[in-house]
């Protein structure tokens, strides 16, 4: 298996909001030896089907998308799924499995608060 | 000083938009002495003003507002410091403190992809 990583965050029509996600895509490449990009779901590109065929194009036969939303709703409890369904029915021999939003992982929300209080 | 921390996310019409918000205003609260409250920019209450005077009735002398918002844009770089600023001139007896936004803040970033690349 050729490894990937997907961040996939809402998108904003200001190029500054996606920097923390540039900057958590790099904290994430120097942590792992597995691929790391970024996609959105709308306003800023690539989209997800985008990332996800470039990196098929490459090479990549598993590629793991991580939702970093922190609120759940809507995009995270519909659109996403239904990209991801999309992703697969298109590329049927790569392995495409979808993370739980960051805000409904229990490590991630730990790592928040530590990173708060520690701060406080 | 008796200290409070106010976490300060978007909102949204979907209730269950917030629990992540109210899972790490749990988990903080283990983690610190000092009590933790919600507050919301639209959509839910309360809303950071009414958050922040209801703590000042509680007697609370020194607040410190972390805006839960992973991307950087006009919420974070106008709305919130003008909302803070009202209610400093509303409580001038308290000390105010707003945090960068969680998406700023390197060790929130770190922590995140901490998180991500050990699951992975």
């Amino acid at each position: 298996l050729k490894e990937a990583i997907v961040l996939f965050g809402h998108g904003s029509r200001e190029a500054q909001w996606a920097r923390p996600f540039q900057q958590l895509a790099e904290t994430l490449s120097r942590k792992t030896a597995t691929t790391v990009r970024l996609a959105y779901l709308e306003l800023m590109s690539p989209s997800l089907a985008e990332a996800i065929a470039t990196l098929v194009n490459e090479g990549v036969t598993a590629i793991r998308v991580v939702p970093v939303f922190l609120g759940v709703g809507g995009h995270t409890r519909h659109d996403l799924p239904k990209l991801v369904e999309v992703a697969r029915a298109r590329h049927g021999g790569v392995q495409i499995t979808l993370d739980a939003p960051i805000g409904e992982q229990a490590s991630v929300i730990e790592a928040i608060a530590a990173a708060i209080a520690k701060k406080g």
